[in-house]
């Protein structure tokens, strides 16, 4: 097991949780900064390259957990791990966003549904499940064309 | 910040790192199963509509981090945030199963790459990012179809 630690923090134009759209057909089209701590900016390195991004974050303005709950896009209670709930064991959230540019440790981005301030835990590339024609995948798809 | 705590743990054919296929064009085909621990179990409720879920867990042998590496996949370095390296400021990884069937609190899935009795984090469904036809979605299109 571990401690989590924010490897840095979401600038959001959402500052409360009522802001955030939620439920059927919400769509998440919020542009947002995704800044990084001077210390692992490295890590950023060849980021550039790819176009969409996972975010996991945490939700840490959420208490406890709950495993049976209802959610804003239905009148039912589910289980919390057929759910998006902020209210879950371990508090770890994810979101897909699409990177329009970076400026050193400043991921801009588009697709963000986080609060202001949010600290993020990780950055993955996406490397599928996009329609093929929407994806790029940096390095990887370089390394595949040089290899053949 | 949290503590992490596992929700369960992986069944896997694989017993070390060196079994687990890595690269380019690695495939994950391989079935396991998510073995939820029985407190947790009741989180689980209509997780079966869902054939896609992303499951994330721990990289419980893999010890600190570096901000820059070489992946198999590759003969330069990338950024630990472009990577799916296991070595990370916060060692979360992230699989995308397909779930095969539930047996209680045993999700049988395929298409898993973690290490035999790798703690599990968080089970969340895959609510897009895969073709339309092969996507399930569970109480969400049922409630989507109520609501009209």
């Amino acid at each position: 097991m571990f401690t989590s630690r924010p490897v840095g923090f979401v600038s959001s134009p959402y500052k409360g949780a009522s802001e955030v759209p939620k439920g059927l057909g919400a769509k998440h089209e919020a542009d947002g900064v995704l800044r990084i701590l001077p210390e692992f900016e490295v890590g950023l390195t060849d980021i550039e390259g790819f176009s969409h991004l996972v975010v996991l974050w945490e939700f840490d303005r959420s208490q406890g957990f709950e495993l049976l709950g209802t959610p804003p896009s239905d009148d039912r209670a589910h289980g919390v791990f057929a759910t998006r709930s902020p209210r879950r064991p371990n508090p770890i959230a994810l979101t897909i966003v699409e990177l329009l540019r970076r400026e050193g440790g400043e991921l801009h981005v588009r697709g963000i549904d986080m609060l202001d301030g949010t600290p993020i835990l990780d950055i993955k590339p996406l490397l599928s499940s996009i329609a093929p024609e929407k994806l790029r995948r940096g390095w990887l798809a370089e390394a595949e064309v040089r290899r053949g």
